[in-house]
């Protein structure tokens, strides 16, 4: 077998999110499905995604892997890209593929994860043509607000207060980046940059940040509550269809895929 | 009456075009729905549109005017934006209004109309969350190509060629500008600008280049179809999808509103 990186868009508009569920439409069933058509039924094995994007979130930038028996990777691998998009439904993509090592974990391996969410203070809402990837805000947002707000999430944190409990797994994450730009046509847009973030983390940050930055809330209030052991219920959790996963980062050197995939392993236990 | 102009935006993929037609959905049709809840069903009048757009076309800059009544419009200036956003659909928006001089006509007052074609040449088709506003082109574009071909398109023309025939009408318009960039996702992107455009006629200029652009043409045939005085069925109009009007001009002096109505209605006879 051949292990091969897929790197995928998506607008979660009409998806159940990535994992695949019986009787739901999700981006891992359309994928695998489409793989089974230009591969066989048992051709294609180990799907394994970056990020498990919720109902409703976006990609441009997620990545699995997926292992291919060589002959037919072989004979495919030049044509393989348009042979996916003329199989799968034009809201989810396969922008390219790649031969990688067989060491390289589509999740484990993965230094960071990056988030961009888009939300949109003014007074007629969002844009139609943006209107499925940019969250309309019933009040104004003062930028310079939430960029202090987000300050105080840099760095290492236990994140239980913005974190579904799971059993046996920790909630310590490191956010390496998460600021705040008014794009030219009005648009706000978060990105957040993590090792990896734990379910619903990103819109939680982002909603809490949102109560800043329209002034219900303190600007320390935010970074305040990492404080908390559990789940904070004054936290409103920011709709899916403003989030976008942008990027998937790696080790630049190959040699580190399974070094990283170890630590990443001990780290989430 | 006061004279008041509307900007407006919308997501042609769910619309007949943006004029009114019975039994169809058309921007005009919930645009002035959304004005009779507002102002009553007589209270707005005269609705005149910059652009009619064809079915699927969007809009980032259509302008609009309409008179309403002094009193209401007095009563309901400061929040109309938000009023309008709470009663018209989510793809179709109202950004700004404004009152204006008795004697501006959003149609006959305007100087340019600007128009953006988004076309993307990557193998696997559109971005999913662009594919509403984003032709797929299954051939590699060169952009050197599209713009050497789009140059002799500029300056005052015939476009009989590019025009559906229409009694009594002129088919001579001034392209101000017509010009492709490369964004850097990769998609390209064609600018252009005239006085006025007829039916259909950026789309059948945008299927010509792209027929140059990918190599199925000369670069000159393009700009040599102008010497026709008939629609050239050689020309394929592309899809209206990738079509947006994303701006319309009009002169920086009020005073000049009606000279250019006038100046317009002369041209046009």
């Amino acid at each position: 077998m051949t292990r091969v990186r897929l790197d995928v868009s998506y607008d979660g508009t009409g998806f159940s999110g990535w994992a695949a569920q019986p009787e739901r439409r999700t981006v891992a069933g359309v994928l695998a499905e489409a793989l089974a058509r230009l591969f066989g039924p048992d051709g294609a094995s180990g799907l394994t995604v970056a990020g498990r994007t919720d109902a409703g979130v976006h990609a441009t930038g997620q990545v699995c892997h997926v292992d291919l028996p060589d002959e037919a990777w072989a004979r495919l691998a030049p044509t393989l890209v348009r042979r996916l998009a003329a199989v799968m439904p034009p809201d989810a993509r396969v922008r390219a593929v790649r031969e990688v090592p067989d060491d390289f974990d589509a999740r484990f391996s993965a230094t960071f994860r990056r988030y961009e969410y888009r939300v949109t203070d003014a007074p007629y809402g969002a844009e139609p043509l943006r209107r499925h990837d940019t969250l309309a805000w019933p009040r104004p947002l003062d930028v310079d607000t939430l960029n202090a707000a987000a300050k105080g999430f840099l760095g290492e944190h236990d994140f239980a207060a913005y974190c579904k409990r799971k059993e046996n797994a920790t909630t310590i994450r490191a956010i390496s980046r998460l600021d705040w730009r008014r794009d030219p046509d009005g648009t706000l847009v978060a990105t957040v940059q993590a090792d990896a973030f734990c379910q619903a983390m990103v819109r939680s940050l982002v909603g809490a940040l949102l109560a800043a930055g329209d002034g219900r809330r303190p600007v320390d209030w935010p970074a305040g509550l990492l404080s908390r052991r559990e789940r904070e219920s004054g936290v409103t959790v920011a709709p899916a269809h403003g989030l976008t996963l942008v990027a998937v980062g790696y080790p630049e050197d190959p040699e580190e895929y399974a070094r990283r995939a170890e630590l990443t392993r001990r780290l989430r236990g």
